[in-house]
């Protein structure tokens, strides 16, 4: 049997090296590069990546970022984010625990970002819930992130609300799906919203790409043409709050040395190998958590590179 | 000599089970078996319940209650705390670190709660101290939650501002007891005020159950006829901060499965046994908290169940 | 050779004890009694000192405090602050996340503390960034803080902001430093403003005491006269977020029961001594901040007040 951890595959069990040959790099030995690449740059360089996200998780999203190898700078005011945007790689967007003031915050900052073409990573939290958020997060399809990063509910939610569904008719009102801030749905239904997603998001950006990343047992990201796959991480990353959102934050830290989907790669594949070993090494969710910020400070950019990743 | 884990021990030295015989269901080997059916209903079920909380312990609050085994979503605005209400067995609100917006949000959604008699615990984090905090504990009020759980200090200047203590006299101001964060006051001082409380919160339940629960060297909890203490957990529980926090969020989580009596036995036995075992495995109030969180996660309903309780 | 942790040194190889005779009491032997004192008192005494700071390290704050011996409360409304500041030894303010009402509350809030004399420990946390920030941080002079504790950027950014730059020019718009949370600057660079902020503390202050505390690979802590320089503690502490902040924190603890000078002293040893047996103890960031806080908990006030201290 051949190393699933490098094995290539793609949904008609063609080499995917052969069948991906457009801009989007879909190689998969020239992204495994990329990722290792994105993993040590991140260590060498120690790039900022400035965060607004919620008040739950806002100390994971931090520490992750720094064991990650990144530096970290959280901020609410759009006078503090945007003058800290010049000096940050990418900014990270989490709409979990909404206060009033957001409502125009966001978007402000938002438009800040799309007017100077700086990179950002949003993650939709509870998309679906409450007046407000649906109105911040619809405000954001003018002025849109270069990765959205979710559970599948969240991911289904958005592409409904900026009328990317397929079942999407004008005048109709968004479906609401009121999925709290867990999934209810499963990766797998999350497959063309994601792709339909990231083909707006690319269609939006500077440089013309983006990435979405569908967290699950089975992570997906895609850039809008190719949809990954990568399996593995540990169940106790759903009994700790927060394994999500230090996921958007490190990606947005990806995000600063390297292109949208190596970014949200490399993430996904980083955290998936620090959850295997984390699990090894803990006894419940307390010391899962040491173990894992530890994880994502000792695992090799070998490691993460090698990951089993599927394309299809 | 007899095992005191399983000790039925009242103030006259009668078996309480020949004493108790009234609705409250005070036969302490019935209330075992509602206390181990709790334990393995949020294992089993994974029941969400929803937190308002202060900044500093959020985040232990939402580990907490998913080491219990249920699941953690945490908003400040009436807008999205009233959405999730309906997918949310119990909420929490704790009014530790208040913020302007507040003063309107809260007794809002406490009205909002009381309308579709939704359940939910109160925290009255450092009740007695500030305008604001004063004015929102008053008006909680007119639409009462189902559990207060809070320090000696705390349940005897709430019972005051509502007017519930002995010697409140109408156009009294109730007195304010400067206690901050930390009890001034010894867990007994606070059995009469804390039993009127559970009864003022029962009448105005829909189903007239509620309960009240003093944390403690000793806990005290009451459904407003009987007094239960229950001995034990750790000194060390007082050098992390959050510990009577999250175990109002794990008593929200009970709650969404089981009446307000059980729900606060459950979560205080929970914390005393957890505690214990994390005493042991520790070396400082770093390795404590990571061990507190495995052993909410390890300990077992039958361990729970079998903690010392005495009634009185 | 002489054991480097006893050494006593100025710039002119003279021992310090002689050269320095003024009331600042820069005896080194006298301040390491002072030292130990400060550590045990604490311990015995369980001051409390209340912080308003920022979201992402409140958490660490808190239970850096706890863990040194101290109580911790937090708060953001000014009436909560100035209802709390009696009972609080001192007050720490951490200008990291702001939300939009700081910009009066903590003016306010500053007012009250200088009105009654209250001790508090200033945090510039991202000096230098963002109009609000600025804002607030300006309006301090007025009513200043006993102890400054910064990285060299903050430091050297407050001290243009009040214009105690050397350089400083009437009608000049003082530098803007965009250092993030992140110091780009040297500790040695920031020598001479913090003694000049800390003279300008100390004029203001109603016992003509005050100290400004440099964090960096060697930790500068100045009264004003005497530059003391401390080194030692773990690059690991910059791995974690909040090891800054909760040092802050910690020195308002050692604030409510000693003089500037020794509390920002004291804290500055105890963070050194702890972090290097950390490191010791650790595996990563995780386990890192988790043998950090058992550490703050079990170094002894002999080992803190043995600490290597240079005087200049």
């Amino acid at each position: 049997m051949s190393d699933a951890s490098l094995s290539i595959r793609n949904e008609r069990g063609i080499d995917s090296s052969y069948t991906n040959s457009d801009d989007s790099g879909c190689d998969l030995a020239d992204l495994r590069v990329r990722i290792r690449t994105a993993v040590e740059q991140v260590r060498a360089t120690r790039p900022l990546a400035q965060s607004f996200t919620n008040f739950v998780t806002i100390n994971l999203v931090a520490n992750a970022q720094l064991a990650a190898g990144g530096a970290a700078a959280m901020s609410f005011l759009p006078d503090d984010v945007i003058d800290t945007a010049p000096i940050s790689g990418a900014d990270y967007i989490n709409v979990g625990t909404l206060l009033p003031f957001y409502k125009d915050a966001l978007p402000q900052i938002a438009r800040a970002f799309h007017k100077t073409g700086h990179k950002w990573v949003l993650d939709p939290v509870a998309a679906g819930i409450g007046r407000t958020r649906t109105e911040i997060l619809r405000a954001f399809r003018a002025t849109p992130p270069t990765i959205v990063r979710g559970n599948a509910s969240e991911i289904i939610a958005l592409a409904d609300m900026w009328g990317l569904s397929a079942e999407a008719e004008p005048g109709n009102q968004p479906a609401t799906r009121p999925a709290g801030v867990e999934a209810v749905d499963e990766v797998d239904a999350a497959v063309e919203p994601a792709r339909r997603l990231a083909q707006f998001l690319a269609a939006s950006a500077p440089d013309k790409t983006a990435a979405v990343a569908v967290s699950g047992k089975i992570d997906l990201v895609t850039d809008g043409e190719t949809v990954y796959r990568l399996p593995g991480g540990s169940a106790m990353m759903t009994k700790i709050t927060g394994a999500g959102c230090s996921l958007g934050g490190v990606t947005a830290t990806y995000l600063a040395v390297a292109d949208p989907l190596t970014a949200a790669l490399a993430a996904s594949a980083l955290y998936d190998r620090a959850g295997e070993i984390a699990e090894t090494q803990s006894n419940g969710p307390g010391s899962f958590q040491v173990a894992f910020l530890d994880a994502l400070w000792n695992v090799t950019a070998d490691q993460v590179a090698a990951s089993e990743i599927h394309m299809f």
